[in-house]
């Protein structure tokens, strides 16, 4: 029998993938299980998106262009430049999620054993693109104390080295939910304008701003224009994460040519998808409204039941649909799979991400889980109640 | 400005696209093109794929299981079976079209230096995903005389050293629509088992077979169970080229977990098109007779026509719905681009790839080129004439 590749054997599988089996035994055994461990949120997608699918009329539906359906792109560009991202559409291409994003980057602007340094705790996959490119993350700690700001520059400074060919940032961030503010945003550019690296900024979750924060995109930083490549996605901002419709965003001509070399050879991005996209971009303003006032009071609401309970410290995030909490636990990968395997409270459990899949130095992120406030009010009830009877009995409690 | 990744740089431009602008420039002097270029059928997509878009009901499009739909996965495990292919559907991961499966295998099975053998000419694009995965490509080279038959087995074993991890073929194939035949499949089957090799199998030609020739799958081979993986997609068997749907199959349990830790990176495949995909299983079976009717009068009718023109040399291919002719010139890239460029006939022209694309072996293919059979009879005869007139004058004529 022939060999597994090394890239497949040191691919890290998913954090979260490995609670499956026990969530799916605890359902089997009648438990309600409470997922907070995903990002699927339970927002209705936009109706004006469906619709575009009930009234489809192509008798072949063929490839689209590699970069995407040309009046997608074009309108595409106007959400951005409403957004005060002044980006045009040949800047823009369309890729299969905002994972395909990723890769074309990596894979176009980074090389076998090349480092690319990124806050920690970072968005899990990053570390599956990054082992499929061979590309090397280097973590620098951000910390649950300051509500995991950006760490400081003289850190990340300290990691930079002639592997290092670029820096990678969640903005807002998943897991931790934290904003980068304006100034923070300078830092980076400042930074990467000194070293010459990329800057790559995943922006998937810049609708999901509260407390009237404003989001900083790293396409208005000035003068590392062509360093910057953005990351983005419909999926969380109509809820359409089963679509599989992304965007590959840079000013930087020579990046985007190579990119569309990798986009080619895969043909095209999901035509349904982008027809879907493209209707979602015309979403009545009431959606945001809706969507915008059902997280905050989620948040505040999970955020305030999370720090009411004992020993239990989270930050109030600012911005996507996550928070990282700190909990009086030893290990999270246990507590998260007794919860699942030896707990229950009134026949419910619930089903968190463990912080250590989101941190690639061992032994971090030890006492913290991701809780994604995808759930109604009344579940997320449910669930804090839960989570705070587990707790006190859980053996492994610190 | 940092720099281009080295792999990015040796990404292979589609010979294709290469010639785009070439194409768009006659369009937009008014010269009606011919397009043989390209794989993309005028075949209509099954109604009932369609109307399953018009059906959805779907509140929340959620992402799918990363290796597909459970429903999807089990019905066609249920067409493998119907097709004397017998797989479970725990053996089957749904894609994002094919390539995505073509990108696992690699990825999976293959590191930074391994070579695998393919069959020269072969698709452009196995090129792409070889250099995205730092794979070597070694061809071997069959011929336009024996239509393109499998090299003998004696010249692939030459090619075998310790860097070898496998084969790939594409049956039938594009681009030169040869079937394999049973024997030929078998002295592959004895060959990678005295080797332990890989043998990737491309088969999204499958339903293409004419002339009574039985499609004889890699999956159905004994003793090598483990060894193969086998490449799908329904965009040529429906003509949905565009909703980005395919397979990765293997026995090979181990392979799969491995491949699942890249699907689970890309969260899922598209919703929409795994729907579709789903609804099309039940295409009545008229659809096929049709499509199978058409492509066969189409073949028939270029095959002979371009064996009529004087210095043109054409094999009967036996399935899939491409050709490798021989043509009297010096240069299939410079001809190819001449027809767009200088030539055009009662004020049109064809669009070919040239097939200096397909062979990866420096200086072969200059006088051939990939037609495909994608267009009307009507359209198909203008532009057999076409090409006729335009060899009459070139000036490269050999």
């Amino acid at each position: 029998m022939p060999t597994i590749s090394q890239r497949g054997t040191q691919m890290p599988a998913s954090p979260i993938r490995k609670l499956v089996p026990f969530a799916d035994a605890a359902k089997a055994r009648g438990i309600k299980v409470y997922h907070l461990n995903i990002g699927q949120p339970d927002i209705k997608t936009p109706e004006i998106a469906i619709e575009a699918m009930h009234k489809l009329q192509m008798p072949v539906v063929e490839y689209s262009h590699s970069a995407g359906i040309a009046s997608y792109r074009k309108k595409l560009a106007e959400y951005y430049v409403k957004n005060n991202i002044h980006i045009t559409s040949d800047e823009i291409m369309i890729t299969t999620g905002g994972s395909e994003a990723i890769s074309f980057a990596f894979q176009s602007c980074l090389d076998t054993g090349d480092e690319v340094i990124i806050p920690e705790p970072f968005y899990a996959n990053y570390n599956g693109f990054a082992t499929s490119a061979g590309v090397k993350v280097i973590p620098v700690l951000s910390n649950i104390e300051n509500g995991f700001a950006l760490p400081p520059i003289s850190e990340i400074e300290k990691l930079i080295n002639p592997k290092t060919k670029g820096i990678f940032i969640c903005n807002p961030n998943n897991p931790t939910g934290y904003l980068y503010s304006q100034k923070e945003m300078e830092q980076l550019r400042d930074i990467v304008l000194k070293h010459d690296l990329y800057l790559f900024s995943d922006e998937v979750y810049r609708e999901f701003c509260y407390d009237g924060a404003v989001h900083y995109s790293a396409m208005r930083l000035k003068d590392i224009e062509n360093n910057v490549i953005m990351v983005d996605s419909v999926s969380k901002r109509y809820s359409e994460c089963g679509i599989r419709i992304g965007a590959f965003i840079t000013r930087n001509k020579e990046v985007f040519a190579t990119a569309m070399k990798f986009a080619q050879a895969r043909l095209s991005p999901p035509t349904f998808g982008q027809i879907a996209a493209e209707a979602s971009l015309n979403t009545p303003t009431e959606y945001f409204k809706e969507v915008y006032d059902e997280y905050i009071k989620r948040r505040n609401f999970l955020v305030e039941g999370l720090n009411k309970i004992p020993g239990v410290y989270t930050p109030v995030p600012k911005g996507a649909f996550y928070t990282v909490a700190r909990l009086p636990i030893d290990n999270a990968d246990e507590f998260c799979k007794w919860m699942l395997s030896d707990f229950s409270y009134k026949n419910q459990t619930v089903m968190m991400a463990p912080a250590t899949g989101f941190y690639s130095t061992p032994g971090k992120g030890m006492n913290e889980v991701r809780l994604a406030y995808v759930l109604n009010i009344e579940d997320l009830g449910h669930a804090i109640e839960t989570l705070e009877k587990a707790l006190e009995v859980y053996p492994g409690r610190k």
